[in-house]
């Protein structure tokens, strides 16, 4: 089972590594980092960088396809290899995701044209001048996509994935392994329910954040 | 505010993302990774590198440590390198912090002794021998010590930890900015409540999880 991730300069870190260090540790699952260059590839804050082990030309049939968000995605929203490869890619995938803004990316490559889908709160109103159904909730499996809200939620869709490609069983063993019980120290992940001056705060930098 | 964030061969790349993507984004945060020699380290799975931009000698007093887990840890457990950086370094640390069994590494180090720490579950007993005072708790505080439990906690931790450095409303404004408002879709992350047949999976590996 090859699993392609996709990056590309100013990728969120997070968007990344949730779901891979999920999706690596399922059996037989082989993931690859695939961008339009091998080599390393710089995060949205500059300082981390991950390894790009294939281009995009190298991994034309992945088994499962994960799309990170972050601010480098309205780069790829117009034509061109990302967009090219998506659509070659996802035409033969078992299954395809994505985190965060990466939704973005498949909505304006024509594949969710009509299903439901999910992406950062702060863009969701964007999913639908692309055709797609916007759905307010963390996980949106609609078909073979299945879509993230913002960062940390590419962990729980990758969870939600893992049990579809490998079962119930298989997708707990991971979690008890990651000790994935979360408990956060604040409650201020949710725009519909976070203190009004956080929401007013995270949208007063909305540009940095998403762009 | 420099922070260190210290790669070894075979780290789990949760632990090191989960509290970059939170510290990364405080208020004049500069994150450095830090490892034996720079240049690309690679992670347990074996298909992840991340790009450490800085040796050991050229981070000689960070102002907040965090140190990831992963089966490469009890490579470092002995007098070496990594050890004699992380005493001399913590010697003048603001904050020290660990993921998973990256606290074991601080307890061999001699931080922790007589201090309160947690580490992954499946090698919770290992804390006792080295005169740590084991608290099953997903985020543990002992002065500027913060550890967390198995790789996911990671997360949690650098909340805390966020809290600390940058108070209250910022790091609320990073969790609302990551969205971090966990909807796990299994209920199988915590060693006393998951079904007992997922907690001996996982017992069953534990060597090829934990080394």
């Amino acid at each position: 089972m090859q699993i392609a991730i996709l990056l590309y300069d100013r990728f969120t870190a997070l968007d990344v590594v949730g779901p891979y260090d999920v999706l690596s540790h399922l059996p037989g699952a082989r993931v690859t980092f695939v961008a339009e260059r091998t080599g390393p590839v710089g995060n949205d804050v500059g300082s981390l960088r991950l390894y790009a082990d294939a281009a995009l030309a190298d991994v034309p049939r992945p088994d499962v396809i994960v799309i990170p968000g972050g601010p480098g995605q309205p780069a790829h929203m117009g034509d061109g290899p990302v967009r090219r490869w998506l659509r070659d890619a996802d035409g033969h995938s078992t299954w395809t995701a994505s985190v965060c803004t990466g939704s973005l990316l498949l909505a304006a490559a024509g594949l969710l044209t009509g299903r439901r889908a999910t992406t950062h709160w702060l863009v969701h109103d964007q999913l639908a001048t692309f055709g797609v159904v916007p759905v307010q909730e963390r996980v949106v499996a609609d078909g073979k996509y299945l879509t993230a809200a913002g960062v940390s939620a590419g962990l729980d869709m990758a969870f939600t994935l893992a049990g579809r490609i490998a079962g119930d069983f298989t997708a707990q063993v991971v979690q008890l392994a990651h000790e994935y019980q979360p408990q956060p120290p604040y409650q201020a992940g949710d725009p519909a329910t976070a203190p009004r001056a956080i929401v007013e705060a995270v949208l007063a930098r909305r540009e940095a954040i998403i762009s």
